[in-house]
């Protein structure tokens, strides 16, 4: 009684080692227990076994400890009395699972602090040079479920195109744990176009494929839905941007070496898309 | 004539010390020479002083060094053979003078490296719970220029309410570098309201007022447009939700303290206006 309620830290990884934010160091080496997911965003190897060199006793915990479990395991170290740091990749609460958990915490008397750190949703944006003032909502290419494939992906990349917005698309993780790759990303868009024929996978298109942001080998290449560079190992990230103004423009082509042509090609497209207006 | 060109690192330092990442503090240390900027984005003053712990040698840059003299200073040091940071609060690139300085670099045969920090836009969805599957474009409240009050805010706000999207509203900063405060900030919006009249701004929205995000003493509260809560010192930014899913809702509700009968009435004016739709 008259102590403090044990606190909930939800601590963002940021998207590789070199992204870790000195708070998030802080607490990872100060809190009574650490678990770490890796499930709702994965990073490489790699990662694991930086964090585990500053914390060897760090518990990784699976979907069913946090979802079907109600991730009663970390709110018996809480119950205990006891601080706990639950690590994710990224900044936490892109995943629904981690407000989910936060939400019980707080039910149940504890503390929570969210830790933020770097997002893939701003650093591909800040890697690419695109004005956040112009991104429409994100979406996630998924694999088919059950012989069904979403077509959600799709459905936003439209309606972000004919406001001439750029749209960040996020790929899936497998069960396994593996990552989409780009290629697998552009098959299943092409399939999303014969469903809906809305003419919007063009080859007109200025399509920014993404590779390992925020690692040192990061790789970036523009280039077009007909024809996926080789950006190497995943993690990766496709952004398809819309109007652009001059200085992202400028930034494509001198920074990231986008062909000038093929943003002509880009803008004439765009500016047909936004005059045309929604189809349904 | 065989060594390698020079690089320029674009550096982010997040929103506060605390989220200084491993990557910027080896950059910032072990770089030639260190720029920083603080007038298109601003920390508080402990962060100056924090910084110049680290690097004594810090070499404070104006708007004017970096726009009218097209960073000059900077390039001079490039070529001159060395490397050089420019330093800025949150995710470099969100102003366009980031992206043009890394094209005048890139052009005159620079590398140029951006890192990657906490921004502002992924951090404040963080704190609030929010999906960024339904962000909608970022906006800045801006004070009137020459006695003309910007538009823009409200525009890309009722743009965004109509599709049910969240909108993160930043707030303006002075030329003595003070911030606009979120009672300034919601004086401008009912002004817009007065010359708009789409009856957006309304008593009916739950409106989020957050200050210092990613700092010690970071205060987020959840009311109305008519009643501004005591939220400390700035900087500020207030975020709109759009249409809240059953776990925002609870987020807001049991981890921010929102009122459930407010939640309620967000909920219904968000749906009408959906259902509205585009009145122009």
């Amino acid at each position: 009684m008259g102590q403090e309620a044990p606190t909930l830290y939800i601590v963002g990884l940021g998207l590789s080692p070199a992204n870790i934010t000195a708070e998030a160091l802080e607490v990872i080496r100060s809190v009574d227990v650490v678990f770490l997911e890796m499930y709702t965003s994965k990073g490489p190897a790699e990662f694991m076994d930086q964090l585990r060199s500053i914390r060897g006793d760090l518990i990784q915990v699976s979907r069913r400890d946090l979802e079907d479990m109600n991730s009663e395991i970390i709110m018996r170290v809480l119950e205990g009395g006891r601080n706990a740091a639950l690590l994710v990749i990224g900044d936490p609460m892109i995943a629904t699972t981690h407000a989910v958990i936060a939400v019980i915490a707080k039910r149940r008397g504890f503390n929570v602090r969210v830790i933020n750190s770097v997002s893939i949703v701003c650093a591909v944006l800040s890697q690419l040079g695109l004005s956040p003032y112009k991104l429409g909502p994100v979406a996630t290419i998924t694999y088919p479920r059950m012989g069904v494939l979403s077509m959600r992906a799709y459905e936003v990349l439209s309606d972000n195109l004919i406001r001439g917005l750029h749209t960040i698309l996020l790929l899936d993780i497998k069960d396994d744990g593996s990552f989409m790759s780009a290629s697998e990303a552009v098959e299943l868009l092409k399939k999303m176009e014969d469903n809906g024929k809305l003419g919007i996978i063009s080859k007109d298109l200025a399509v920014v494929y993404a590779a390992r942001i925020g690692w040192g080998n990061q790789s970036i290449k523009v280039s077009t839905i007909e024809d996926v560079p080789n950006i190497g190992e995943t993690p990766h990230t496709i952004v398809i941007p819309g109007l652009l103004n001059p200085v992202e423009q400028e930034y494509l082509v001198n920074v990231l070496g986008a062909d000038e042509e093929l943003i002509r090609r880009h803008m004439a497209f765009i500016n047909k898309m936004v005059k045309r207006g929604p189809l349904v």
